[in-house]
């Protein structure tokens, strides 16, 4: 059965487009539609309460929009708003932190052999709020898991900085005590970080990284499936990128995280 | 005449806290109000529009509280809501960016000689809106101004990263090249920048920084002169502190920026 409704996927900010990114080279035949709420960027320093009423209200926009999965691009919206997202609309709302806890257990499977320990690096707030214990704890409670938020990576990347050296003393400080800890996996929990892979391996060369974007395309393969919605048709399917505010830097980080082509770009507001 | 009316502070975030820190030192009799956006800071990354719409909406909550003036202590918004804002209410409205460019005359009287160049250094935002070119074109046309956004200092100092060899390293790439072009004054478009006053000045010692929140007290004893809005009261006054988000770094912040005592912390929603 084909379904040629649109996906939902949205963002505190633009970062969330490296997860479109991942889905459109996964899915390129299914229509999307990406929200990204520029006027309120960032979430990951604000509260648990505040971020998921902001992510309620674009869940609201993204129905009106009539799509048929939503996928919670941010790390933070997906470890603070999920439970209640998935109560407000009977649409599969999928977030990033599962698909890269997954991932872990994935790697076991491959390498035969169990994993011990491993790290999450993320936004304060979403290191707060446990999401990653939790989700390990439910999928593979062995691991013991090692978190650290990184909240200058961000900026950081934003500005273009992945390969400056205040950017290896910066993530030398966050990172080399996990290294201490005799950890090999990091899980990338913030949707810029994979733009700084390059640096992380160069300096750690024994790590293993998980990219959430790439995980969560490959979650979103069975989710298709098992609903019966996937497109099936054989065009190329649309891009819309919704925004709450036309920031100067937009196109910048368009092309920081995503690089490919954008059928439309249009301001909304969300009623607040 | 006394007036023990509140002067009603605001700012995108806690920052402006050391605005509010200068001004209880210049008028300890005063009440202060002041709102902290923080469930949508930053304001420097975000366009015109949003960052005039924002302030609006804070004005109207700081005249509900029935306050006698209101200081905007964030750059981008006095460089960009400053005219709507006074046009909507009969009461002084008084921004950082004024005061930070008179103290650049200032300093040319007490030094009895010409200051042909100088720098401010500030978000993107701010910069971009040209408002520091404005009012120096008003004030002293014959200044030239260098202007630089330095768009890392604000999550560097948030960090506590003002020691750190990294921020060193970041603020020579943004300053390096204001100090080629032999420019001795720069003014902190910032409120956060003061905090990075030790390391400046340490790395350019023959750099004399103008710090905009002293300037803005300096500048408001004239305006409640003027008006006749001074509190004759000899008590000390209140300082109430209203936010729109309770965050988990809130109280870091509040010892960050100010340090001194709030009597009370609440959290307002505007209504979006």
């Amino acid at each position: 059965m084909a379904d040629n409704r649109a996906i939902g996927i949205f963002d505190s900010g633009l970062g969330g487009l490296t997860v479109l990114a991942a889905i459109k080279k996964k899915f390129p035949n299914e229509n999307l539609i990406y929200f990204g709420d520029t006027a309120r960027v960032p979430y990951g320093s604000k509260s648990r309460e505040t971020v998921i009423r902001y992510s309620l209200e674009i869940q609201d926009f993204l129905v009106e929009q009539n799509v048929k999965m939503i996928v919670v691009a941010c790390n933070t919206a997906s470890s603070h708003a999920l439970d209640e997202m998935r109560k407000k609309y009977d649409i599969p709302v999928l977030g990033v932190v599962e698909p890269g806890v997954m991932a872990l257990t994935k790697q076991q499977q491959i390498l035969e052999q169990k994993i011990e320990k491993a790290a999450v690096i993320a936004t304060r707030s979403t290191i707060k709020s446990g999401s990653y214990d939790a989700a390990l704890k439910k999928i593979n409670p062995e691991v013991y898991l090692y978190s650290k938020a990184c909240p200058l990576l961000v900026p950081l990347i934003e500005e273009g900085f992945t390969d400056r050296k205040a950017t290896e003393m910066i993530l030398r400080e966050y990172l080399d005590e996990i290294i201490r800890e005799d950890i090999h996996y990091i899980i990338l929990g913030c949707t810029h970080y994979p733009l700084l892979k390059g640096m992380m391996q160069r300096l750690y060369p024994s790590i293993t990284l998980i990219d959430s974007s790439v995980e969560t395309a490959t979650m979103m393969e069975g989710l298709l499936n098992v609903n019966g919605l996937k497109n099936e048709s054989t065009n190329n399917g649309f891009i819309k990128l919704f925004v709450s505010d036309i920031t100067d830097s937009l196109l910048d980080m368009e092309k920081l995280f995503f690089g490919g082509t954008i059928d439309s770009v249009e301001k909304v507001s969300l009623g607040w």
